[in-house]
């Protein structure tokens, strides 16, 4: 079997992620390419060495740009912060290396436009990870679609809700520094849903957006601390520079209506990646909190027994799911990672393209861009699609 | 006991769900004035004679303005289609009729501007009936935010749902015409939404809107068939001159961040009347098709023991609850029309306001009109408020 | 159309509810005999004469058994307590009356026998309320099954949980005495799901029952306080003499296996009465506190995308639904009430039999007993069946 | 660290849970032990190397009792079909190796009685692995319980329903057969629901049983076909020697009350392991289906407001979680295995017991015994209780 050596830039929680979806991906699936996790690269020397040493890291480095320019390296793996993204892939992709990069794509639309070139010009694989596409649930709902099953669409209705930023005491991390994460609810949550949108239902075309900001000023984050999305509070406070909630109305190519809600502000909800899509000849539903599930109102059930029903999308027909367990033992949240990775990989053996690219993650900026500044011009946004 | 002679307008779906609630609310709630079923009116008579007959009103007529001009009737109940509310209620309330309005209000925001001119002059009660203000489970959490337990109000998610147009084939009926209908999941679902939205979080500031139509073309109804949202085809093809499904983004003067969402193609839903507010102490949620239900979220639950709530509203604790049947036995559709009579005959006999009122149907109309006008110019619309 | 004069013996909360539904029926559904209000019997006078004025109730007695003889009434409603049910219904019978009954039938499968014997003779129509029997999603269970949608029957689970007595200090009311009640929650709970089970899947022909006391003592009740399932407490205590929970194994004669659970303590459950069948074909799910809807899981469903889909019997399809309101309308307790007095008359004008009735009753008592003798005994009971 | 030297016996679906397991522990817990997967066993050479390549096993072996006595090994796995269970045990335990068995302990009470016994005299760790005790939900349940939150209980319903063999052309599978699998749905099914009643509840005082058999004659399997509970047929029918169908009434020595249904035919459900309890200040109720949810009553939240609460177990709170993701992504069926791991190499570290035990497990064979034989003699059957 072909091995190929991973060096990946970034150990915090997707750092983690990634490392755990390299490790199970062969044990669970029959791959072509043996994944090699050869080298660990990150800013702080301490906690590197101890991620490292846990996922068996080979070696470590402290500068990306020493990975980057390895000759025995093969594949990229981008798990840092997405101010950081452009100039890793863009580097990566000239040094011929195939990339896996963590969503949001990047910064700017300008920047996803370089890095797309960037792609296309060097031959590699490119990947932007969506992981909740690589969700036996929502492939389900991905093949329903495609098989004619729901008809024509006429609605879609995403929400992505946490409540992470309600307490006002919550500190100044980095996800509310626009420099840092570009915008807020709309980078983070919204780029999630407006994937999953374009992979269901298609283009959009027409996008009108209104934001909020709930609190304005927070503490300054102890320098010390480093959480997902939280930490202790240092001393000061600092200026909140992007939206706690965004949401936008759409109209898609194919002439849906659809919705997005994204909010850090939505209290009692963990991780409620929520959409509902509409057509003519069934309908279906998804919430990332019960992921294993899949609602589907089948419009051709017999008059008068027709219901939304509950799919537990994990039977052996589901995409993914023999490598795991028997039907209705259930699969989690780092398992899509691992998908990921599969899919990757056999993306690289097989000399083909994987969804999303950074072709995907260029018009999912464009939407990105378009739903904030509609927002701050009180207009409506007319997207160009071909 | 003081009585009140009624006269309602109108004697199809809403006439039944009236007039049955006329006959229900003396036998289950202890009123101040007994209202007499004294004339019936509508312009086919032969329907109009069975009507009557069925639900005891003693006298029928075919013209409305002999109801509106007689001495003896105390109330005027309109019943009618959208078209005929402004005249029947300017002309009733001159009269010194107290005046039910089933909503929506009317053609218009000048309209609507009329009649509060008129009622407000006339002294007397009038109302909007925007029945699902008086559920049981929404008038909990009506209660529940008064009492601050949910705090500082940063969403509101509404959507009214329906699939009753997926159908090409089903005929244009006078729902689908502007004419007679003013527009089309506007008037008739937003409509409502807004009313809940106004009375649970508070006035609107600011609009955007999206519409979509997805069937032009429909067969001509058959004229011989009446039926509620429904009937045979006839001959021939018409205009759909509404649209099917219309999305709105809103700002509230309290800074909140809200949604709406109606359609008339959203297979799968029957009468999904759903909301959700999320609050800074707490969320709640309710759906109509389980309308004895509020989803509660209380953030001042003990850490790590937080979740969302089933509470089945039939407690005697719960509003109106007590005078029908003990915990756990459910109430359906038609009873919050007798609670709405109730209340109604309640202010009537206290010389109080009963809300919602002419003045909210202005409000109402208003945003209404702002969100049409957002779509159309592609533009968001600032609405005064006060 | 014809009049049939009905007496009425009973105004407490079954007093109310038959009173109603004699007063809906012919408003919402066509019948062939008109029900007239005649005469409403009690002991109490006060609250009788309120009771009769409320309702419409032309005239008052306080001794049934003037009521029963009266050439001129054609109905006996008995809706007093159980142990007089045998009594009345037999008087009733004798002097040609058909006769209503609320459940639960009688005090031991001896008065039931006699009651059934004396109804065949008579040639009258009997009927024993159930009212769930005729909630439009459980006969749209039923349909199923009779069309062999479930095919073969594997499994019946019922439960019919509720939590009033919960608190020590609930008085001790008549339904905790077994003098009066019969027997606890055996009677009360499982009587009905019983009834269902009998419906739904069939004769039962070996029972097994383990039944709990968890409160022996409580404060007698205050005898001026009247109220259903509850009032204040008295002075001093008195012995709990019925069950609090019993739960019972069942073999049914087509070899289904199935299981009982009625509970007066089951802490957060209402009206909780919730039933699954499990066949070869498919499954299916109720619970009265969502009792517009039915749970159906098609396993011809195609592979992949089965589930339990929810289905809202507001459809007109469903027994009884056109009578009422639009799709997604739901209706609520009392209407079942309604469904049964339509039904009742129906049978009447048509000479017909009408389920449950007394023979259904005798065969419901002997499980009953069956369970309760099975629990003391500690083995298991063989019913006979034919 | 301390490393330990682990011999798995067994490498079909539980030798892949249980060598996952071994191998994620490490990586995502702090452990005093570092668990060393030395030698996988089993009989068939060519499938238990590929076993072993895949997750890692050092060596190979075909003969468990080489792999017991070798005294490089500290822990022996069994993840071998039950009726091997005693005998491996008490090699393994007389060997003096920590043992780690997988569930149902053993065949009767009388090898579970002497695996017990072999335990307390060998001094070394051993567990039991119902699995189940270790998710996070259930963890929340026994915390809430153990901290009186449920206060006294009323009631245990327990149900584990799947429907593997609904279709009688599924073969004869070992499961089918009393000799290798003890018994049918009590010995898979209500070991595990037992399991989780003695911990939740408490011991159990009285049992009554009552079981099924539904299909009598199955084809035969091939015995080339080797699958989790599939498999094809080859040719000739065979007998099945189990229950299919295993439902009990029991009485706990606290005198709660409470039911297990465990079946194979319940069409529509896969892995329903489902339970409620419900006590004097609240109640809780666990889906396995949905194994990261909680629903909690809370009997002191204020009047009116009260109803069962969907938690999502993945707070910083709750049990092990904090290892794996951040609040609201959930985490599947394998992680129980994980956790299992984590704590008993931590009571070999720490020289403590873990539980369930054998002498947990002698207890649950106790009582599936109990319930068999009361089904088989038609009588209640006392268990000795200290």
């Amino acid at each position: 079997m072909k091995r190929m050596r991973i060096g990946i830039i970034g150990h915090q929680f997707m750092g983690r992620a990634h490392s755990n979806a390299w490790l199970q991906a062969p044990r669970f699936f029959d791959l072509d390419i043996e994944p090699v996790l050869q080298i660990a690269c990150g800013r702080r020397l301490l906690p590197l060495k101890e991620f490292a040493e846990n996922w068996g890291w080979k070696e470590i480095e402290t500068d990306w740009r020493r990975v980057v320019d390895r000759d025995d390296i093969d594949i990229i793996d981008i798990a840092a912060p997405q101010y950081l993204h452009h100039e890793i892939a863009v580097a990566a992709l000239k040094a011929g290396k195939h990339v896996f990069l963590e969503k949001p794509m990047a910064m700017t639309v300008e920047q996803a436009q370089e890095m797309e070139a960037t792609a296309l010009i060097s031959g590699k694989v490119h990947y932007l990870n969506h992981n909740y596409r690589r969700c036996p649930a929502v492939r389900l709902a991905k093949n329903m679609i495609d098989e004619g099953k729901i008809g024509r669409i006429f609605h879609w209705r995403g929400a992505y809700l946490q409540d992470w930023l309600t307490d006002p005491e919550f500190p100044l991390t980095w996800q509310l520094e626009k420099e840092k994460a570009g915008s807020g609810a709309q980078a983070d949550l919204n780029s999630h849903s407006i994937d999953l949108a374009r992979y269901l239902v298609g283009e959009i075309s027409q996008v009108t957006g209104m934001t909020a900001q709930f609190v304005s000023e927070r503490p300054l984050p102890n320098k010390n601390a480093a959480a997902f999305k939280g930490g202790s509070s240092g001393e000061g406070m600092g200026k909140v520079t992007v939206e706690d909630a965004s949401f936008m109305t759409v109209r898609f190519v194919n002439g849906a209506l659809g919705s997005f809600e994204a909010s850090r502000f939505a209290v009692g909800r963990k991780n409620y990646n929520l959409f509902e899509i509409y057509g003519s000849k069934g309908s279906v539903s998804f919430n990332l909190e019960r992921m294993n599930e899949l609602q589907y109102y089948n419009n051709d059930d017999q008059y008068g027994e027709k219901g939304f029903r509950t799919i537990l999308a994990t039977d052996p027909s589901h995409d993914y799911i023999t490598n795991w367990w028997p039907p209705g033992h259930i699969i989690g949240y780092e398992h899509e990672f691992v998908h990921a990775m599969v899919d990757f990989l056999g993306a690289i053996s097989k000399g083909q393209e994987i969804h999303p690219n950074f072709t995907d993650g260029v018009r999912e900026m464009e939407i990105l861009e378009a739903g904030l500044r509609s927002a701050e011009e009180g207009r409506m946004i007319e997207l160009e699609t071909l």
